[in-house]
């Protein structure tokens, strides 16, 4: 049962032996760089609350100097640190701590507000606006102050940005549970992961821009005020699901509305890079890539099947039954959250279907969460290819993604994503039915959690209820899962591994 | 994304080529010896039913007549089929057919008896039987003639001696779900499969009959009457769980029995042939398996939490929740489904901590059903090793069963029966919530069914409950569930695969 350890290291994969100790300085100035952006941002919404004069301006005013004042310290104190040669391990703890530090001080403004958020209120919203979950503990968001309305969506924008970045540069290089597939030649190695990040973020950061800018567009021509519009298109594209309004996008009623957001949800589960690849003059990139057709196929499917149901069982009528269908099912599967009715009355049949929506999410690369597709293209060919190998014990059966064959070693990396993320399920249900949450309740909220959907199931936490009444301990429970999930399981629990920390 | 087939054809493993036709002829044959086996059992109820002159005698030795004429038939009209030389695709066919085909005629005096139970009713109660889950359809069993009540006993213990066979003789040759880890030497062709099966049978089946003896005095020493020892004894070790009694061992309202049957439950679910070893002069071979030891703490740590919430949260008298925690743990992680109290009212917590059980099942190698303790032992040595590899991503870590290392294709399989697990669930649950039930009871009812426990959860399916009100479809459903299950996925899936029927 021991597990035995040879280290070969014939090629050392990164600049610095990944056995020696582990250099804090480039860790700190990043995470202090990270935060300075975050205090910027919230000149945002102390503009807004200024503009129509609410007091909370003073609140991010304040959070925002607070911010840029740690941030500075940070930076400074660890000038002259190195980024260009950064270890395995340097980039795990780094990726964790900007996402957790990020959280915390993105919750110092909802703490500090007057909305009577807790502690552990304030830490699960700004966690779950940062993963772009969209789970709230908010009531009232009608007569919200413009100021915590638009940094909840600055929040999920910024973590729409900040997960696509770190899906395509990062994963990848640390191997996270089958990331490697999208290895590219030069991303092999960690060396330069930090300039390579920020090359791609300036790449996908424009067109991130202008795809908001496109549905604010649209909504704005479709009836929503400026506001409503650009809080909603940042959430939308970041696929994270606030709204500001407490009946979310059925608040408009307007079908128009629903279907340009349906449009612009599933563009928001598409890997950015493609369309940076179809920008270039490669526009079949997108639909050739087996990914998207899987997300599209599996997106079109669920959604006709949900409405053949609402036909058949709740006798609507059939566009109206389509645009329920549709609507739910790429929220959900995009892990937007919206909700333009209450779908937890439809029935079992579409429970049992949103669940596994839930679990599956989107492509990675985009702003979705969940197991992902290209992961269930994997999991396919290894079923298909063990099938085969029953039947023929000597037979060789390629597995193969995009045309590319699939390595061992890869297969066993999705697989195991894939157990540690049902195995993370059922520790965090279980924790929160011991902290007396209901079946229900403690199995939606898990899943939603971990896969950065957003509503739960049930009375309390369903598209028509929030997060807010759940005991506080369950709130630290889902936002730790939160950021779990966002970060792929791997990423976190290395941390926890005693080989890590063994200098 | 094209599966490509280079047939390397070095060293074939079978007799007979794997490409050449598929000979039904030795298939039909030992279908044909295993159905006259049955005929025989038909007997024992008969003779029981005739002691009491209970008219439902007639209903046996019709069907055992019927059963024998047909076996005969099948036998006679494949004389001279050869035993020695069985292909892979024909043990993949033959495992199918015989489960199949058993359960079938298993129904037949269910059926006919005077029970007014439906094709689907005596279909269900004899699969369940047969696949040792123990859901049952009857209510009133406290009336009911005892030839029933005794062929439903003897379905399970025949459908357990079965299924240890089938699990250590025949699935480590097929390589279903990473059972090639329980390859022996000499069993590592499938040349012999059929004499080494009935070598293997003779001798734990000694084991089996010494085991269900012990039972049966000791049920009836603690109080039972004869016919109600002879009846759990044999569900008992076969891990089958039906009873006599609509209250199940509840019935009998007695500490000590319960005590007994926990003991004889676990002593199920441990592989017998680390029995044989144990009694050939190596007792020392059962603690030392890694099988069995996370199969103890798993038994030890879920009795112990959940006793702990009887007393915290219920008030429970420590000895009484020891005792009620001991007997569901052991009965649902088993895959008995005896009740010994209605465990579905305890709360979410439980619920959950029972809904994981389930899935997680005994030993392979035993009577017990779901993913198997082995699977878990692997998916954690990966898991393991990946975390590791993250950290170290040069280093080589070697993953042990046993003191032996796990080549990485036996891990993809045990990775893609746990996928393929989740995947079937997911499709009973939704297929039954299509036809109507709730979501627990759908839920439930799938991972029951997949798991070979017994009974679901909540007010129909669950421990007081019963399986007659379900929708006929949905025991059509559940009843291809429970044989998928039984047979480890992938060796029924895989006669669904073309490459299997090409010439």
């Amino acid at each position: 049962m021991a597990l035995e350890i040879t280290a070969r290291r014939r090629t050392p994969i990164t600049g610095a032996s990944a056995r020696s100790g582990l250099a804090f300085g480039p860790i700190l100035s990043v995470t202090g760089i990270l935060l300075l952006l975050l205090a910027a941002a919230m000149l945002v919404p102390m503009l807004a609350d200024l503009a129509v004069g609410h007091p909370d301006w003073q609140v991010f005013a304040a959070s925002a100097a607070f911010t840029a004042f740690f941030a500075t310290a940070l930076v400074l104190a660890n000038r002259g640190a190195n980024f260009e040669a950064l270890t395995t391990r340097q980039i795990f703890l780094l990726t964790t701590l900007v996402w957790t530090t990020v959280s915390v001080f993105s919750a110092v403004p909802l703490a500090l507000s007057g909305l009577g958020l807790s502690l552990a209120d304030a830490v699960f919203e700004a966690v779950s606006g940062i993963t772009t979950t969209g789970s709230t503990v908010m009531t009232g968001l009608d007569r919200a102050p413009p100021g915590v309305l638009l940094w909840r969506a600055i929040l999920q924008w910024l973590g729409g940005i900040g997960i696509i970045v770190t899906g395509v540069a990062i994963l990848p290089v640390l191997s996270v549970g089958g990331m490697q597939l999208f290895r590219s030649e030069s991303s092999d190695r960690s060396e330069k992961v930090l300039p390579r990040s920020a090359q791609i973020a300036s790449a996908i950061g424009g067109l991130y821009v202008a795809l908001t800018f496109a549905c604010l567009l649209t909504y704005w021509y479709l009836g929503m005020d400026m506001f409503d519009a650009a809080v909603h298109a940042m959430t939308t594209v970041a696929t994270g699901g606030y709204s500001s309004h407490d009946a979310s996008i059925g608040y408009f009623a307007n079908p128009a509305i629903e279907w340009a957001a349906i449009v612009f949800m599933a563009a928001g589960g598409v890997p950015f890079v493609l369309y940076l690849q179809a920008l270039r003059g490669r526009p079949q990139a997108l639909l050739a890539d087996v990914q998207v057709r899987w997300y599209l196929f599996v997106l079109l499917g669920s959604s006709l099947l949900l409405a053949a149901w609402l036909v058949r069982e709740l006798g609507k009528p059939y566009l109206d039954a389509l645009r329920s269908a549709a609507f739910t099912a790429t929220s959900i599967m995009t892990g937007t959250g919206y909700a333009s009715t209450d779908y937890g009355q439809w029935g079992t049949f579409p429970i049992i279907l949103l669940f596994f929506l839930k679990c599956v999410g989107g492509c990675t690369g985009s702003t979705t969460g969940g197991i992902k597709i290209f992961r269930f293209v994997v999991l396919y060919q290894v079923a298909r290819s063990q099938m085969n190998r029953l039947v023929q014990p000597n037979g060789v059966f390629r597995m193969t993604y995009n045309g590319r064959a699939i390595a061992e070693e890869t297969a066993i990396s999705v697989m195991a994503f894939f157990f540690l993320f049902a195995l993370t399920f059922t520790a965090v249900a279980g924790a929160l039915a011991a902290l007396g949450l209901d079946y229900l309740t403690a199995m939606s909220a898990s899943v939603t959690a971990l896969a950065n959907v957003g509503p739960g199931l049930g009375p309390i936490i369903g598209p028509a209820g929030h997060f807010g009444d759940l005991p506080e301990a369950a709130k630290w429970v889902l936002s730790a899962a939160m950021l779990l999930g966002r970060l792929e399981l791997f990423t976190v629990l290395v941390l926890f591994t005693p080989l890590f920390w063994r200098g």
